[in-house]
């Protein structure tokens, strides 16, 4: 893997290289990202060792497709259709089913590996990207058995090498799943931040009255809105779901505050509080 | 100061006793609690030095009431008939209307001081406790009129020496307000726990794909059911008012996914955003 070529700047793809560069010194990293902005900090940051271009992409070994979801389906294919015989493509969008869909009949389809590394901040842009954040995370991946063997492993090697954990799903099961371990939250997480400034918005020293548990319940809602609303447009049936279920439970919650069955109120609480055991280990 | 008495053991009276004790080396803690393994824990933690009982509150001089909302607000007329004229009782729960109104007439209420320290995890009992806590928290005082001044001027001393940034409010105005920047965090926290669980039960490995953001949005759904249930029955009326506001945002959201109105899903995130820099400070 001599010239890895990265599309997409930003914190999940910038951090990807700052990795692979790591585990092979001796390749050159190319950026490629329609904001020259993020390219030129990207190269200050030593993230990406010379920008590049989409007709420079049949020179590239292996190709990180990091931007957003909607993007990555139209770019895929073209992509396909322009790289080496031997060349890798693995994309990181937090949606499977679209991606894997544009490409099923690609005559190329075995030069592509759909993955979703579940890592990130709320933060986005090269200066959001770090080493080592995907040490220990959990790498899924999709329709594994449609990827060439050789360039299955290869890839498989290098995220195993960076710390990744790999786990192996179909893409409906990723994208049902994942709306609700992920997409859910950034929008209850969205819609508490909106609340919270409505109500708030002519006192604005109120905000000293929020603690540590505010901040993080709102973490979320710094996340990029550019990121966010392909992945929900391409998940959206899943994720009506979610959000109709969370709308139940909450409106299931009230009901009982407003008949002041605050022993129910307790047990809610408490029935939720193994949420605990839940989360060793992801924290 | 020379005899301090904690009535609640756990996180927040326990983490404000450790810094008392720094600033006044000589005095003695005394700790009460209904749960003896709590006071057992607390004594070898050095959070205490001493068991102690509510008869023998005559001998303080300074009490702080770390208890669930309702137990204070049947404790506090009791303690303050029995303390000596010098005493000062200090209560740290989240809500202050129905505490303040408790004692409104009683004739040591100026031995009072209703407060809301800003800080805590999502964890319980003497364990959680620890030194330096409030550093930099903002403390919040109800109706600071109401104590004798001597009584306020020690108090203030006291907190201000262990970093905490003192604001003044109505019990009313505390209330509304911390219904929205703290308890509609706390039910969004934990009915996401529950629809995630609900969802998920035969799934565990699930989990497996649950990042640090979903970890981040549910954190607070670890939270004690004990202290929280008679937190939400107090402030019922706010509460219900926040998670009316917050279920119509998240059914409008819910309405423009359905009727593909994406670039409306844009902008609700988008405004938003802006949460990051009434963040800045908190975190």
């Amino acid at each position: 893997m001599k010239n890895i070529f990265i599309i997409g700047v930003g914190l999940i793809g910038g951090s990807l290289v700052l990795d692979a560069k790591k585990q092979n010194p001796n390749a050159i990293i190319y950026g490629i990202d329609h904001n020259e902005a993020h390219l030129s900090k990207a190269l200050d940051l030593k993230i990406i060792d010379k920008v590049s271009h989409l007709d420079a992409i049949n020179e590239a070994d292996l190709i990180i497709l990091a931007i957003p979801v909607d993007a990555s389906v139209k770019l895929l294919p073209q992509l396909l259709d322009s790289i080496s015989d031997n060349a890798l493509i693995v994309d990181v969008g937090s949606t499977k089913q679209d991606i894997c869909k544009a490409v099923e009949n690609h005559p190329k389809r075995r030069n592509f590996l759909a993955m979703h590394p579940i890592a990130g901040t709320e933060f986005s842009g090269p200066e959001a990207a770090f080493l080592g954040l995907f040490k220990n995370k959990t790498n899924i991946i999709c329709e594994v058995e449609k990827t060439g063997m050789k360039l299955q492993e290869k890839a498989l090697e290098l995220f195993a090498s960076i710390g990744m954990r790999m786990r192996y799903m179909n893409p409906e099961a990723h994208d049902k799943h994942i709306a609700y371990v992920s997409h859910l939250s950034h929008i209850s997480s969205f819609m508490l931040g909106k609340t919270v400034i409505e109500k708030e918005k002519n006192q604005r020293d109120i905000f000293d009255m929020a603690g540590s548990g505010f901040a993080s319940t709102v973490r979320l809602a710094k996340s990029s809105p550019r990121m966010w609303t392909p992945i929900f447009k391409q998940n959206k049936t899943n994720v009506i779901e979610t959000l109709e279920e969370y709308i139940l439970n909450l409106t299931e919650f009230k009901k009982k505050m407003q008949n002041d069955d605050f022993e129910g109120i307790f047990h809610e609480m408490e029935n939720t509080n193994h949420i605990k055991q839940i989360l060793n280990g992801i924290e």
